[in-house]
């Protein structure tokens, strides 16, 4: 067996637990710590630290989110001390109670020391939700309304030139700060629930600003703008100045890390994720 | 016809506009001016003022709202001034293009000069948002959940003893403010939509702070503490302090106001107030 390095941390670890997070991004520098704004990271490690009696504790997440999306489904996970020791599901009915009300934990589970949240991820689930009827400031913080008419036919026909395995350089920002632009993308759903239609993406792993960058594509779409088949000829020119402009972030929910093969296959978004 | 006075206007009126306003109340005072904090009423003054060359535009509202209350029909009205002359939809695009994402204008339509959005308003609908199932970020800001279980059945029957022409002191805050507690109240609709229950309250007007007193002791009604038949009690003891807390703003939506009695009769409720 390879040795395993975990990282190090003030206490003696006794374990690591993993947790599915739910948030509102709105409010938020995104996951990751920022300098200046705060992140969903940020609160839930100050309160884990104050729960574990002024421990430090620090989580490791599967991934950054920009600032404005949202999760239904963040994992994280934070290696626990021997003392105070706190069963699981106390932890989560405490983080609940003291973290404010646009974060919640829907699950937690104990999981190896040396498990890895962003290494053992075998996949993730994205869903963008485009808002195709009228203005609404309940949802607008959850959707994208691009303001011309989006017709959802073309951007399921567009959209299948982006499953499989491609060099997605033409759909990232930041191409530079990468060895590597090749992913997978399993599936894209198009679904539409009354006025939103929700496209879902599974695969293996998304660059960075990836789905936006394929939104921002898929949107133009389904305006008319490029036809479906154009997506194919992005995609190969391996070139984001070929494509057209990002999505915005409040439209982005990340659904679901996977740990699981079978979890990925089955994956199934069944309505708007931001109503349940 | 009996002499109508209109409020005085900075330059010769020219006309009146009724607005139909969406609102998402979580950032609000309300809807009327209020020292310290930001109102409805403000952002929608000032974006008017802008909009006709710097005229102060006082717009008449239907009633007031508590901070954290949304709406989705809130009515409001104002003398227009003649110059610059701007028609209904472009004073409607205008106002939908320059506020913040939160508030938006539904319909717009000319009414008499001396049309009193508060005077000649037939009632009122208001719904109740409570949250039956798990706890969630994307709509912790539009719906109440009261954390223990609720019987829809239980809060039905109870609902039963509110709906007629009564003297609602026990149910109003501040009763000493008001000469009259007597309002009609002609229908409650309890509805669920997957895991949210709605209440809509259908009457003539309603008391200060009355369909959040209304709905805390509903509530307690579902949860068993009270027996349905206990409700007509503490509606006849006229008396604030028999009845259980009020419940919190952030559940309730104004739905509408009517000018229009088919209008009062037929409204109803076809989906959770904040997902359309």
């Amino acid at each position: 067996m390879p040795t395993t390095t975990i990282e190090e941390t003030s206490y003696t670890p006794q374990g690591r637990f993993l947790l599915e997070i739910i948030y509102d991004g709105s409010g938020y520098s995104g996951w990751q710590i920022q300098p200046h704004r705060v992140a969903v990271q940020e609160v839930m490690q100050k309160t884990l630290t104050r729960l574990y009696g002024g421990k430090s504790i620090h989580l490791i997440g599967s991934s950054r989110t920009d600032a404005g999306v949202h999760a239904l489904g963040f994992a994280a996970s934070y290696l626990y001390p021997d003392f105070p020791r706190i069963p699981a599901e106390k932890v989560m009915a405490a983080l609940n109670r003291l973290m404010p009300s646009d974060i919640r934990i829907a699950s937690i589970r104990e999981v190896p020391m040396e498990f890895h949240t962003r290494y053992d991820a075998l996949g993730k689930a994205y869903t963008y939700v485009l808002n195709l009827g009228a203005d609404s400031p309940f949802t607008a913080r959850y959707s994208w309304r691009p303001g011309r008419p989006l017709d959802p036919e073309k951007i399921k026909e567009g959209a299948k030139h982006l499953v499989g395995t491609y060099d997605f350089s033409s759909f990232v920002v930041e191409r530079s700060l990468i060895d590597d632009a090749v992913r997978t993308i399993y599936r894209i759903d198009v679904q539409q629930f009354g006025q939103y239609l929700c496209v879902t993406f599974v695969g293996n792993g998304f660059l960075y600003k990836m789905i936006r960058c394929l939104m921002g594509t898929l949107e133009a779409v389904g305006a008319g703008k490029i036809l479906p088949e154009k997506v194919a000829v992005i995609r190969d020119a391996k070139d984001r100045t070929k494509a057209p402009e990002t999505a915005p972030p409040h439209g982005l929910f990340l659904d679901k890390v996977f740990f699981d093969p079978a979890e990925r296959e089955s994956f199934r978004l069944t309505g708007v994720p931001f109503f349940r």
